[in-house]
Formats: C-alpha cells, structure tokens, sequence
C-alpha cells in the first residue's frame, strides 16, 4: 500500500537501532503498516545472543568533542521501541536470507521477535509505492 | 506535500553533512519544501560550539587506499549549503526531542539555522507522501 | 516516474555496496528503471583501479562479538550485482560532479560501468515522485 513504511536495516549499533525503531514506532501508531528487512549487522544484533548486548554507537560518534550520552549506548531503549511498535500496529520484520548466507548466521539464532526469512524481490513488492528508508 | 523531501539528517561528518545539504538544496531550488530532522550526531554538529569544527570524514575513507579531499574534510562546504537551501526556498530545520534528551543537549545550545525542536510523529505527519531520506 | 528506484550511493565498504547492488538487481528486475548517483566513498570504489580491491566492511563490524563473514569481504558479490542490474533492466550509474571535485577524480579514472557525470538538480529530477533511498 501506498502508506507502508519500509525499512531496510543494515546498522547494528545502538544507536541507529533507536532511529530505526523510532521511525518504525512512530509510522506503526499512524495506522502505517511497517515492514523492515533486517541485513549485515542490523541482523547480527538481532541474534537472541546478541540482541541484549551493548552494540555501541556510530563512528561519527568518536571524534574528539562530541558529546557523549549521560547514560551510555546501553541506556538506548532500542528494542523496547520495536516491540512497541508491533504492540501499535502492523509491523513485519524480516531476515534477508542473502545476509544469513554471507554472515552465516542459521534462522533458528534469530531471537523470536523476527518473523521469518525473505528476499529483496518481495521486499520491494510490500513496498509498493510507499517509502523506503535505508538505515 | 507529495514533493515535499524530508530528510532524517544521523549523521555528523563533514562529508554526509555535505551530501545532505546539497539534496536539500537541490530540493530547495527546485521549489520543494525540505524538512529536516536532525537526530545523534547530526544534531550534535548543529551545537552552536561545534558548528565550525572539523567533523572529519564517514569510516569508509580511513580504507588505505582510499583518494583523499585535497583540500581536506574543512573545505567542504556543507554549512553554506544548508544556508543556501534555506535562502533558495523553504526548508525549516528540526531537532528530535528524543535525540536531544539521549545526548543532553538543550535546545539553547544549537546554531540559530536550527528552527525548533519536535518529535518523530509531526515529521513522518509533515513527511506526507513524499520521498524520505536517512543520510 | 513513479516507480523508478534512485540510489545515492554514498558508502564504498563492499557490505553497503552489495546492499546498494541488491536493492538495484531487485528493482530491475521487476522492469523498474535504477538510477544510482556515486557520491564520495562509493565514487571512490568506481575508480577502475580500485573496483577490484578489498572495500572491507562497515564500521559496525568492528565490535567485538560480532558474526563476520566466513568467507571474508572479498567474497561479496556487489559488482556482479550491479552487473546483473543492468543486463536485467534499464540502470544508470551516474558520477556526482561535486564528489568528484570534492575528491580531485577526473572521469577518465573511473570503470567503464559508470556512465557519465551529473549533478543533484538532474537526479532529483529524473527521481521524480519515486523512491530515493541513501545508503
């Protein structure tokens, strides 16, 4: 439908998480039906052993001056924004089987909050011609 | 607005600002309006204390080998094109609440370009049907 | 028109360019036209000397923890699919001439799979009211 909200999710620090489930939280509580496919370490993080990790932050973050959040990348309530986001709503969020297959990571390491496996094809089909964000 | 370009601005070196700016602009000259949400690093570049610092470059060009800015990451002009997008036509910038409180930043310590401060629901709301970008 | 997908391909690590190549293999071959822009790091890895070189991965690989590739970098395909793109559908990759000044690469540097220079205001336009995605 023209309104989803897709989302390809290829980072795996703490903080893009939190921009990705903000995104996701936000169009799912408009009545947006989300789908996010998970690639490289956006789907290492969301490995059941890796999923409560501290994932640290982006690179940008290491300059010299930035400011540093008070309460650390741990302290970033990713997670708790995507499982808001399918209490809200309609979201899908989907293992690329082309990153499983690169990182070799098996379907059954996935914690259970992602829904299955899928491709690019089908992905760019629920997309249909509504947004697409690559994070 | 359907050609409205909504830019959810994460990143914080000189060279994805510059990207940045420059869609803006060229969004901007266009006669489309361009909303901008700065989010982390971003929105830590806009602090009116580092504005004019160095912001270095993405991870990707510390790869050896990699062709290096002959003039530097301090020549490219990113802050001129987001005052030129906003001379050009209507762009109004926006710092993410949630950002805001993650970093501990206060709205009083950002540059003056920066229009206000707002949440993810009004920007996806502003959003409409049109293209969105995470840079 | 609206169903043409336009990358800014901004990242030169071979994780994002395989990610960059997936989305573009995909949309054409659903019959969609691809436009890529090659911005900076990704214009870097389009120089015919440095296409066939290890691109490492992301910055988001580096901690500790974290599931690498077995097979390493080197081992994904991104320009096979940007290959396969083009031989499926109508794709066009476009050099950005600010990149290209910014970085000090003439045209003649790059592969012969790039397929001439541009400017955002000609990208913008021919992205029309479809999907932009940056990666």
């Amino acid at each position: 439908m023209e309104d989803t909200l897709s989302l390809v999710l290829f980072s795996g620090t703490d903080d893009k998480l939190h921009a990705a489930g903000t995104l996701a939280a936000g169009a799912a509580a408009m009545g947006r039906p989300v789908n996010v496919l998970l690639q490289y370490w956006a789907l290492d993080a969301f490995r059941a052993a890796a999923i409560d990790a501290d994932h640290g932050l982006a690179f940008d973050s290491i300059r010299p001056g930035t400011r540093q959040p008070p309460a650390g990348s741990r302290a970033i309530p990713w997670l708790e924004t995507f499982r808001m986001a399918k209490e809200l709503g309609e979201m899908s969020i989907v293992a690329c089987s082309g990153s499983l297959e690169v990182l070799g990571i098996i379907p059954g390491e996935l914690d259970p909050i992602v829904d299955g496996t899928g491709g690019i094809a089908s992905f760019l089909l629920a997309a249909d011609g509504g947004q697409i964000i690559f994070i």
